[in-house]
Order: C-alpha cells, then sequence, then structure tokens
C-alpha cells in the first residue's frame, strides 16, 4: 500500500534511493515468449539522460543496466523481470550540509515528518532518479505493444511562455533530432533563449509536454473507475513536478459548448470512425479506434541557485542556494518518461481487454 | 480488474446499470464505531440531484437509500457496508429507438465493441446515474474526516467563457446558497444567461470545478506512484465529462520560474509553515499542512437535442435529436461528486498512513 | 483490506449481517456474454439450504435470490453482477439473552474485542449464512467453467469416526440423492445412526468433505505464492469450521517415500500423462490436466444445546445452552460450499492464465 | 496477478531463477524507523541453508544477501527495501541433458506448457531456491513482531512414519540444537537413521513440520476471506513440496463432538481465556490471544537418484536419474520457511488491524 507498485496486470514494482547503492524494479506480469530488444531499452535510458544541445556536454553514456531475472536465452520467461542501475555515490560531504535544512518546494520536510527521518542525500527516494525505473519498464512495454501496431510519442508543447505552433501533423522522427524535444525549430530557438538566460540567473522553468497514442484498438479501459483517462491521468501525476493533465478537448476547450465538441459518428470505407476528435481517443473511459492525446503541465524545477529563504529541521531561518548542476528546465528529458508510463498504462489495459468477453 | 473499484484501504465497490433494478455499492473497509449521521447522507444525496433554480422545478425529493449491511445500532460495524438505491425505470419504449444508434461522444460504440452488445437504456453502466454510488460513500468518507479535522468544499468556477473571479477567501456557505454553487453573484448572473441561451437553442456546455481541502495534517500521500496528487487526479478523471485536473500553480503558472513558484518555509509560532502556497498543499507526493487546491475541467454533455448526425449499428448514416429533459450544464451538480471523490482519496490516505512508521 | 472479497481477475465482493437486512455481493469481472441459467442458480441456493434426511422437514424452499444488475436480456454484461437475498429477520428476543454472553469456540469474543462491539443477532456477519454469497457466485463460475469442460464435485468423506469406503470411481449423480451427500451407502447409514445419537444429547460432530475438479486443462495457477492449490487452501481455510486441507498425496501419505510417490509421466496416445495422480492435478502449483483432488476438514459446529460453561462481556462465569435448531453436522449443506469456492478459483485461474504468452 | 507478490499491507516481492544472475525480492510497506539486526537475518539464511550433521559437511557459509535500498543509517526508510543474493552459476552442462526431459513430479512439464518455454537449469524459477526471498522477507518481519512481543517458531514433528512424542512444552532452544530440528531426540535418532538408508538407496521422503505462533493480540485477522487461518494456509501451501495444512483440532480431530473440542471461557485474573485450544488460536478467522498452532505436510522431494521412466519434450520415452546433490528431506531447511512464511502473514494481520476502530 506504500505506493511503489504501477499497474493491475502488467506491474512496476519501483525501489531505490538515488544516493543508495542502485535504483531498480521488478516488471511483474510480463507475458512469455518476446525477444527483447536490449538495444532500444539503452536508447531510453539515453534519452531520459541527455539534455541535449543546451549544455554541450559530451556525449553521456546511459545507466548500466543489470537485468537480474526474467529473462532467458533472449526472451521473456513470464516470470518476474527484476533490474537495477548502480548508483555512482556523490561525495557524502555535498549533501550534509542540506541534511538539517528543508529546501523549497521540495519533499525534505513532508518526508521527514511522514517517516521520522528521510535519506537527504540527493533527495532520497523522492529524487527524480527513482524514474529511472519508469523509463526501463515503459520500454518492455513499448515492445509488447508494437507487435500489436501502437505507438507513443510525446513532445516538448511549451516552455515558460515560449509555445510550439504544432501542426496538426508534423515528423515525429523530427522530436529527436531537436535538442529539446520540440518540433518548432522556431519555438525551439525561442525556448533556448529562455533557458540559457535563467541559466544565468540561477533559475528554472516549467512547461507542457503533449503526448499521442496511436494504433489503438476500440475496447480499451475499464469502466467505471478505471477510464483509459484515469490511469493516464494516475500515471502523470504520479511523475516528479507534474501540476496538470488534460486530454482532448481539455481545459483550453471549456468554453464552447456540445454541439461544437462533439464527435459525429461517420463511415469511411466500412469502418466507423469519428470527424472530429474532441473526445481525445477516448469515449466513456474506453478507446474509440482514434489517437489519444494529452497535455501534461510541469512546475519549474524546485533546484535553483538563486538564493532562497527557509528553515531548518529546527524551525530556525536559514538561507540557502542549491549547488551542483541543476537542469534549468527537465521538460525534454521528461519526454520518454511520459512516454514510458503512458506505455505501461496502454499495456495493462491490452492485458486486461483480454477477459472482455466469454 | 474491471473497474468497478476505488480505493486501496478504503473502498467503493460499484454497481448498477441506470435503468436496471438498482444502483449501489459495497464501503469496504471502513473503521468500526462511528455513530453515523444519516441525515447528512441525503442532503448530499439531493446535492447531486438538484439543480437548483435553472430549471424552476419544486423540490426534488432525495433519491431513497436502503441500507443493506455494515450499520448497527447506528455505529458503523467495521463489516462491509451495503446500500442500494432502487431505479425508477423510464419506459422502454422511450430508449428502444435508440438502441440501434450510436449517440455521439457517447460511450454507445466503446461499450459496445468492448463487451459485444450493451444495455442501451438511458446509457447503461456508462450513465451519470452511476455517480450515486460516488456520492454515497464519499458522505461516510466526510463523516470520518470531519472527525480529523477535515472540510472538502468544491464549488463552480468557471461555465462557458465565464469565469469567477473567486477571491482568495470567500463565505463557503454562501455557496450552497447559491442556484448554480458559485461562489461570484455576477459571474453567476452571466452564467444562468449563457444557459438559458443554450437551453433554448438545444446545446450544452462544460466549464470548471475548482476545490478546496483544508486542515489536512502533513504526511499524507504514499510516494512513488501513489502521490497524493496522484490519486486525486485518477479521482477526477474517473468522473463521466472531466477533461482535465490540475492543482497549485497548475496549467495556468506554467510560464513562471522556480524563484517564483517555489514555497518558502518560514517558522510562525513555532510551527512549520510555507508563505506562499503554489505547491497546492503537496510536495513530493506528501501533504505540507497547507490547502489541497485544484481544478477540474468538464467538456459540456453530450446529449443535445440539436439534431447531429450520426450512424447506426450496421454503420447506416442516421440523424439524430436526443430527446428528454438534459441538463445543459452539469457542473453544479458535479460539485458534489468531486467532493465524494476527494473525500474518498483523503480517507484513504489517512488509513495508509496509520503504518508509516514502527 | 477487510477480507470480504475473493479473488484477482473475478471477485466476489461480500457483504451482510445474518440478521442485517439482506445477504448478497457483487460479482466483479465477469466476462460479458454469458447466457446465465437461473435455475441452476436456484439449485445450487437449494442444495446448501437443505440437510435432507436428517430432519424429516418439508422441502424448503431456497432464499429468494435478487438480481440488482449486469445483467441484461438474459446475459451478463461484463459489468458487476450484484444480488441480495433478505434476510427473515429473527425475533429480536431470541438474540438478545446472547448479547452479553460469548459463546465457546464463537466469535463472540473475538469479534467484539478487535471492533469494539458487534452485531450480537445470530452471529452477525460471523455466521455461516454469509456462504449464501459465496454459493451465488459460484454458481456463476460454475456455468463460465462448464463452457470450458471443468467439473467440480464434493462429498462427504467422513462423519466423526465413520469414513466412506469410496471407490476410485463411483457415480457422481448417487451423491445428490444421498441426504447425506455420501456416496457410501453403508457409511451414509452409520453416519446417520451417529448424527440421530448426538441429536439427543444436544452435540455436534465435524468430519471430512472431499472434492475433484476434472477437465482441467495443463497450466492453470500462478507460480510462487499464487500455486493452484495456494488458492485452493486460502479459499478452503476461509470457510467457517474449516480447520484443515489437504490435497493428492496429502498428510496420509506422508510416510511414503520419492519412488514411491513420484508421478512418472507416460505418452498415451501422443498425450502426454500421468501413470499415477499422487500430485492430486498440480505439478509446480500448475495444474498437469489430471484431477486435482483435495481434502477439507471441519470442526463440528460450536452451537450445541448441551450445557456449557462461559463468561459474559464482563468476564462473570455464564452457563450457556445454545437453544434453537441447530444442524447436528453441516458437512451436507457444506459440500456446494467447497465446491462454490473451488469454482471461484478455478475461474480466477483461467482468466489470469489468457496472458501467459505474448 | 502472476503471483510473485505476498501480503496485503507488507508485501514481498520476488524473483529470480535458481541460475540466472540472482535471486531477490522487495519488501513493500514496512513501516520507518526499525534498527536492522543484519546479524538475525543472516542466520536465518544459515539456518535455511543448512541441514546440519546429515551430511558432515563443513560449516556452511550463508548466501551473501545484498540490500540495495530502504535502509539508511542502519534503519528502515519506510521505502522499499530492495536485496537480491547471487546465484553460483552452476555448470551449464549439468543441466543441458535435462533440458528435454520432464522429470517426473517436477514443474517441469507444467512450465513449459503454460509459458511455451522454461529456464531448464536447475528447475529456474520453480526451484525452491525462491524460498530465500521468503526468508529474508520473514527476517525482517520477525524483528517487528519481536518489538510486540510475538515469537514463532516451528520445528518437525514426523519425517517417514516417526513421530516426535512433542510433550505439551518444551525448550524451544532445543530445537536449533538438534540437527533435524527436532525436539524429541529418541525420534530424531530414528529419523536419522531413517534418512540414511533412504540415501543409500537414492530415495527421498516427506513429512510433517508443526509451528506455534505466542505472544498474539486478541483481535488479528481479516473476516470473512481473509481468515488469519486462510492467510497461514495460502502461505504454507504456496512452499515448495507442501500437500496439506491444518490448526487447531485439525484432520486428526474430526472425529470429536463440538462437547469435546469447544473452549469454553474462563476468567483468569481479569483476563479472559480458554481453558482449552482447539480452536488454535483463532475464532472465527481472528486471533483469540491463545498459541495458534499449526502443522504442514511436506511430499518428499522430488528429485532422486533412484531411476524413474519419463518421457523427453517430443513425449518419446526416457529413463532418468537425477544426479547431483540433493536432500534425501528437506523438511529441516523448511523450518526456518515456514516460520518466514508465517512471519510475513503475521506482521499484514498486525498493519491490516491498525484500521479496527475509529
Amino acid at each position: 500500500m506504500s505506493g511503489n507498485t504501477f499497474g493491475n496486470l502488467i506491474k512496476i514494482h519501483s525501489f531505490g534511493e538515488s544516493h543508495g547503492p542502485a535504483i531498480g524494479g521488478i516488471i511483474e506480469g510480463f507475458p512469455a515468449g518476446l525477444e527483447v530488444d536490449f538495444e532500444k531499452i539503452g536508447k531510453e535510458l539515453l534519452r531520459r539522460k541527455t539534455n541535449q544541445g543546451i549544455f554541450s556536454s559530451p556525449r553521456i553514456e546511459p545507466d548500466q543496466l543489470e537485468i537480474l531475472s526474467g529473462i532467458f536465452e533472449g526472451k521473456t520467461l513470464g516470470t518476474p523481470i527484476a533490474f537495477l542501475v548502480r548508483n555512482m555515490g556523490g561525495k557524502p560531504g555535498d549533501y550534509e550540509k542540506l541534511s538539517q535544512v528543508y529546501r523549497p518546494s521540495h519533499a525534505d520536510y513532508t518526508w521527514s515528518t511522514k517517516f521520522g527521518f528521510r535519506d537527504y542525500r540527493g533527495g532520497g527516494r523522492s529524487s527524480a532518479r527513482e524514474t529511472l525505473s519508469r523509463v526501463v519498464a515503459g520500454a518492455f512495454a513499448k515492445q509488447y505493444l508494437q507487435l500489436r501496431g501502437i505507438k507513443i510519442q510525446a513532445w516538448v508543447q511549451q516552455i515558460g511562455n515560449v509555445e510550439s505552433q504544432v501542426q496538426q501533423s508534423f515528423d515525429f522522427d523530427a522530436i529527436e533530432k531537436s535538442p529539446l524535444r520540440c518540433p518548432d525549430a522556431q519555438a525551439e530557438s525561442k525556448m533556448l533563449d529562455l533557458i540559457e538566460s535563467l541559466h544565468k540567473t540561477g533559475d528554472s522553468v516549467g512547461g507542457i509536454i503533449q503526448a499521442k497514442i496511436s494504433g489503438l484498438p476500440v475496447g480499451w479501459g475499464e469502466p467505471v473507475f478505471d477510464k483509459f483517462q484515469a490511469l493516464i491521468a494516475h500515471a502523470m501525476l504520479s511523475i516528479n513536478a507534474v501540476k496538470g493533465f488534460d486530454y482532448g478537448s481539455g481545459f483550453e476547450n471549456v468554453h464552447q459548448t456540445g454541439s461544437q465538441l462533439n464527435d459525429e459518428f461517420v463511415n469511411v470505407d466500412g469502418k466507423i470512425s469519428t470527424i472530429s476528435n474532441h473526445s481525445g481517443g477516448i469515449q466513456g473511459g474506453i478507446t474509440n479506434g482514434q489517437d489519444v492525446d494529452f497535455r501534461v503541465a510541469f512546475k519549474p524545477v524546485a533546484s535553483i541557485s538563486k538564493t532562497q529563504n527557509s528553515v531548518d529541521m529546527l524551525g530556525n531561518p536559514v538561507e540557502i542556494s542549491i549547488g551542483g548542476r541543476h537542469d534549468v528546465c527537465v521538460l525534454p528529458r521528461a519526454v520518454p518518461i511520459v512516454e514510458a508510463m503512458a506505455a505501461l498504462v496502454c499495456m495493462d489495459m491490452a492485458l486486461m481487454s483480454l477477459s472482455n468477453k466469454i
């Protein structure tokens, strides 16, 4: 019950503190017989790690993934797939000065109060390093979904007040070539300027990631409480720094009327479809065969080098400036995390739908 | 696994089709010994039922709740609390004409495809009548939370393009006196005009419900996947017609920077607090003792009397106009549903927190 | 978490106190499209109710089952199947005298201590009347299993010290014709004598129910913790008055050696089989295609009219004699309960096995 | 859903194949703040490993446990406790000859059929090496229970046809000094003779392990389906080679009457107790404060060096003799496994009972 498991039939059990021995997890419920493409998993880990172009750091090697069980002769066994990635272990000294302080908008205070103490090194379990386990599990789920013709693609739609003017269709492969994972080159240029200026002032910025799931069959999603959108929302709001989720017509179209937003059905060459997709691919919590598209709002990362006021564990006022290398904007790196969580939900829905009918 | 249960330690198992014999549920995991206030439960059912002021219908009696188990001598037994409300049973003829048609943006098509057939009478299980079970369960949870000093209040923040200019603090009791459950009388007046005009054209409209949870202790919420906001988001997106959720700084403040949005800690009379609440009362997925505030976006109801194009089950094009009495805007009636789901999440978090420490 | 749900993919959520308004439950996860045979369900309820031959009471009508949801046009909808049976409501006076007393080997004392108070009328939720919900859910599961060629049959193997000399094969239909559900007429005659003599002295007796599941495919059961036998054991030990469970070679053959008990594989007409079945149809927690056979030990019912010493709620010594009509031996009536729980496990295993392989 | 998790509020997620990289697990839901005694955990691993006295092998080092997360400064963090033990990796050649053969009463055939293929090396995930994860998790649970004054002790009660003549009370510490974990020295001597003779003929033998849980409070166990005994039975039947479970009066006293087996209540110095304990410490599925005692039947290990007939994967008849060092009797090593699983159930019940009352 303490919240480190996600999923119903395909589950990720996650573990690890950011500066403990390792981060990892167990993927439970994965069917037997999938030929695992480890190169693809490595690529996802690399996508999560690199923040291309912003800091002209040399190419970073992906975290070293070790598989502990569940795969034999290159195929999934149907047994738990356990994996881990060792943590590098920063210098203890770097963290001890933060051990007595509650960083603003971090989990230090809430975590300490809930559990009585905390692993203060780099945020411990509250660190976004935990998302590594999600990306590994999601990379497995993606391979399952690929067999069923399903593709999940996310991108950076907005950073600060710079919005991408996304066209209805664009080259998905172009997203990965963009340092910010933004398909609109003009917007991206402005985003880079914004990030650079905030980097100088020691500040940070959030934004919006948008995602599209295509190739879904009709009929996934479990009414009443486990509607497709409800599980996706749960998944997204479980990601660090996420503040909001919407799909289809979302928040932006609440001013429109029913006659404007209803998606009329049409028969296209013997196949029932809709002429519009304000429903975002889901009706009554169940996929309708159209693309599922959704948006995820991220707040700016809480770690900034600008000086802030706060208190220590005894309640004494302190001034802190969070040192070390921090991302000004995590959104480009969060793109594969959003995709991973969406992939886990989709695969879960696929397995749950196996028993729809007698 | 088929999605009719919500919760971990306190659960609602929901059942019922809108035109079957009854709607109801089982509340499982409710601790023993609560003196149940049935009048309060009745009031919540009435709140869900009435759409005051819009149609000047006489006062409507609440759905008749029958408790089947779990309460003895006025107190909860610690056993499952089963309950039901009988359905009135509309005239079959009213629905048969819709039995072969897929209504736009309804669940008819997805449901039929998923399960092979459907109860077409009034939407069957996909009808919002299902939310009745949520309101009953939420009314129990509210009584538990009240003992712990926690209050949950939602209101209508926006209908169509009319936004309430909510002040930082306002009279919560005033919300219930408002026919639209909107605390801003000027906005409400414009909302009523909008609803009336759409009523004439047979159209519908959505909007935004906002909610606040106050009195929460520090330490509720289960990292990593069951963060407080993740369970609230799951709860909200499971409600019919909901298209989005955000909390704290949400979607609207993504353009702001970390230094603007971080909530600095202060010591107020020996109690650690924050000077602002952009975090929306949650840090690292765990409550920090400040109010939790969140917003829920609703699309317009799909049932409109305006003529729409669609297809029947064979894929033939049809024109339909959905008759009967339909709400132009469901938001006022959705307010108690939002509160009920939030109450269930809060109580679940309360029970889960009992085992935080040795 | 409070234990009123059984199952993983097909679940029964049970509710009801023996003298509250109703006993019932929700069957969740039942696939859509089964044509329900209600006559069969009624027969199972009657099997649970009648204790034929022992008391020459006239034929008893089954408890009146009401279906509240989940079935439309005679078929399962894929939605929760809620049902209830109204309780007759004994005279309150009958129970008030027991309200302050802890009956020996009943749940009065443990229940009161756990929950702070209890519904003392007829045992409340601890009454075996609760098994009614199991029988209804099991009757649905049996209909699903029948489609897959699976049959579950239990019988009375031993009452007191009288053992049935069961032959390796016997006429299953004969079991139901036997008043005691014992296939060995000679043993049955002695059992009846024993029951009659205990009836006179106001005492009770237990025994052993045996069961066989035939027609199972190879491959059901989930290693490691949800082995087929583990879920069956869980199911059986959850039944009132059950004290033990074994299967295959069980307790009785622990003195034999590996070479005596191992089941050698043979090829019979191209089909792999075993020459013996000491494994009881399960190897490594997974069905091997042979019959699953198991035994369930029942203690004597705790309600006896013989005078017993006990204490009241204040700890004062009391003498009690439990009046009313009590079964001397519940085993014949427990036969359909054992079958129902086995059916629920089998169906659960069937649904879980849908995602074994890619 | 695929059965590698045990528990409700305190859970073990287990992973690993016997000849894969590692065996391990995640303990989820363990409260924060326990000072972990690693020496005790090491001792439990050693208890599981050594079969003292039977083979006069030198003292064996315990499997090397590595903790990956969940512990900081020697205390549990309230986060998942992940751990692993590396496998030694036998010579592949040893197993390849068995890769095409179905060993009698092993899981080879059922596993291959269920999942389409299997890790044939040493049984893969069906190997009893998996129980290592249970022992680690159980060792944590024991430390929690010790804080609450609860002790769990199991011993070898019977091997083959040699029964221990256990006295009502005996020196528990003596059990661990016994090579066979049998407290009756005379019986033990005969058991050793039996084991030696079977060792010579290449055969194996089973028996009965008995266990006692003392110090339990009144009120643990969740009616209806999660009765204390039901979860213990589930736990025990999930252990490799277990064929049966009973508790209290069990199978052996089914011939006795209600008046003989009912446990009359008495007031002993102001504390309600029972004069006998045929209930085995549980009434209505809830602990009554008396000792819980239960028995677990084990079949002989299936691996024997005696020649057996079987078939290969193509159904061709083969003769096999299973080489390598195999235990003639696993019961002494299974004692800590029985205790570990009982400890996990007890701790789960403890946590679940935190929300019994308002």
